[in-house]
C-alpha cells in the first residue's frame, strides 16, 4: 500500500491551536511486508541519518499495528517526503497520521476518519495540524474529554496558497517558551472575536473579511521577532495582492492566501525579495490522507 | 414614521463581547413632528417613571438629530416596548440603533447600516448586540480601529429560539466586576476554538455542533452562580431537546436553540419546572431593524 499526507497550515491568524488547513503538498509512504525492516528515504530529510535510526513514523506504526494485531511482522518503509522538516508545515502530523492509517491498514482494521484523530490527538496535543491532514480543506476543532471534533470547509480552487518557506527553522518548542502564561481580558476578546469570524469568512467564502479576520495579538509578533524577515514577507505579501498573510504554525513558513488570479504576482514579488526562500503556490488539499492500495 | 428594533442574544456561548444573533421580538417606535417635546410609553417600563424623565432614546436621538441638521426641532416620541429590560436582551442596544437610524431619517440624511453601526460603536463599546440588531441573523463581529466590522448569516425558519426569561435581572456592571482581568492560556484557546467552531457551525447549519461549540470558560459559569436556577434551566432545556443552551449577554435570560418540531417541547418542559419565568418560544429576526415611512 501507499499513504499519501498533507501539508497543514495551522495555527491560522488568530486561531492558535485550533484553525488550520491543508495544503496540496504531500508525504508518501510505501509499505511492504518483508522478511525484515528496511528503510528507504526520498526527498526533504534523506541526508539526515537520525531519522533512519530513530524513525518516529516506524514506532508509531508497530505501537498501533501491535496494538491491532497482537504481533509484530515486518515491513519495508519506502519514504517520499515533500514536506520540509520543522517549518510549520506539519510534518510531524503528517507522520503521526501516516503512521496510524498505514496501521490500520496494514491490520486489516477498518478505522473511520474520526477514530484516526482521536487516536492522533494521543501523540500531538492540538488538533490544527492533525485534523486538515485527516479531513483536508479549512479545519475549525475543539478537544473535548480528550476526544477531537472538527468542522470542515472544502476551498474552492479559486484560492492558492502561496508559501513562503525560509532557508532556516524555528523550534517549536522553544517557540511557545516565548509565549505568556496568561492573557488579559482584551487579548482573549481580540483572538475570540477575529478566530470566530476567520472562521465565518472561511466557511461563507468571504475573502475580503479574511485579511481583518486574520489579526491577532496571542504569539505571531513574539515569534516573528527570531526571525524579522517575516514582518517584510507580510508587507510583500499584502502590497502584491494576498488575502491574507500568518505565520504557518509556530513558523518559520508564511502561509499567504490569494485568489487564483493573483497567485503568481503574489509568488513573483516575494521571489524577487527573498531569493533565499523556497516560495511555492499550492492548491488546497480537500481530502486529507489518501491509501493508495497496492 | 415608526421604527422596530430586534432584540438580540450577545455573548453567545464562548463568543465573549462579538457573536450575537436578533430575535424575532421588537421595541417600536413612533416619531411625529411636534410643536413640543411629547412622549407616550408602553408595555415594557411603561410605570418606569424615570424613563420618562430621563430617556436615553431621546437624548441620543436628539444628540445626532442636532449634529446632522445643525438645530433642534420638537418631536412626539411614542414608545410600544416588548424587550424586557436588563434581562440580557439586548433593550440598550436597541434603543441607541432605533435612535440613530430615526435621527438620520428625520434628518432626511441617507445613512447606510455600517454607518450606523459605526456610530452605535459610540455609546456602546462591544458589537455583539448592535450588530444584530442591526443586520439581523446571527452576526460575528470584530472592532479594529474604532469601527465594526461585522459578517452575518440569516437563520432559517426549521430552527427556534426558546427564551427564558426569569423574573429578576442580573447587573451587567456588577456582573463584570465578576470576571476576571486575565485567563491563563488553556482557557484562552478554549474560548478561541469553541468560538470558531460555533460560527463555524452557525455559517454551515451544522446544528449537530452547537451543543459541543457553544461551551465556554470565561464568563457563564461566574454569573450563573448569581441565579442559581438557571443550571437546571440547562438541564431541563438539553434534556427536552434544546441544541444549544447558553446565558444571552450577561443574563439574566437563557438563549436555547431548538428545531421548529421540537422548540414547543423544550418551552412546555421549561414552563412546567420554572413557573416564575416567562418562557417565550421566538422566531429568529433576519432583518435587523427596520423604517416603516408614515
Amino acid at each position: 500500500m501507499k499513504i499519501k499526507i498533507p501539508a497543514t497550515s495551522a495555527n491560522l491568524g488568530p486561531g492558535f491551536d485550533c484553525l488550520g488547513l491543508a495544503l496540496g503538498l504531500y508525504n508518501e509512504v510505501t509499505l511492504k511486508p518483508s522478511h525484515y525492516q528496511s528503510i528507504s528515504l526520498r526527498g526533504e530529510g534523506e541526508d539526515n541519518v537520525k531519522l533512519k535510526k530513530n524513525n518516529m513514523f516506524i514506532s508509531i506504526f508497530y505501537e498501533i499495528y501491535q496494538e491491532l494485531v497482537g504481533k509484530k511482522d515486518f515491513f519495508r518503509f519506502e519514504f517520499h517526503n515533500h514536506i520540509p522538516f520543522s517549518r510549520g508545515l506539519g510534518s510531524s502530523s503528517a507522520v503521526i497520521i501516516g503512521a496510524i492509517a498505514s496501521a490500520y491498514e496494514m491490520a486489516g482494521v477498518k478505522a473511520s476518519k474520526e477514530m484516526i484523530l482521536n487516536k492522533a490527538i494521543v501523540y500531538e496535543t492540538h488538533p490544527d495540524n492533525i485534523a486538515p491532514a485527516v479531513h483536508g480543506g479549512f479545519t475549525s476543532s475543539v478537544v473535548e474529554g480528550g476526544k477531537v471534533k472538527t468542522l470542515r470547509k472544502a476551498l474552492p480552487s479559486t484560492i492558492k496558497a502561496v508559501m513562503v518557506i525560509p532557508d532556516r527553522p524555528m523550534s517549536t518548542a522553544h517557540s511557545r517558551t516565548l509565549l505568556p502564561k496568561s492573557y488579559p481580558m482584551k487579548d482573549v476578546v481580540y483572538n475570540v472575536s477575529h478566530a470566530s469570524m476567520l472562521s465565518a469568512a472561511f466557511f461563507s467564502e468571504n475573502w475580503e473579511y479574511v485579511r481583518v479576520a486574520s489579526k491577532e495579538c496571542m504569539h505571531e509578533y513574539r515569534r516573528m521577532k527570531q526571525l524579522k524577515e517575516l514582518f517584510d514577507v507580510r508587507d510583500v505579501a499584502y502590497a502584491s495582492g494576498a488575502l491574507m498573510s500568518t505565520l504557518s504554525g509556530s513558523g518559520s513558513s508564511f502561509f499567504n492566501l490569494a485568489r487564483e488570479e493573483e497567485a503568481q504576482k503574489v509568488a513573483s514579488a516575494l521571489k524577487t525579495r527573498f531569493e533565499m526562500f523556497r516560495i511555492e503556490v499550492l492548491d488546497f488539499d480537500n481530502d486529507g490522507f489518501c491509501i493508495i492500495k497496492s
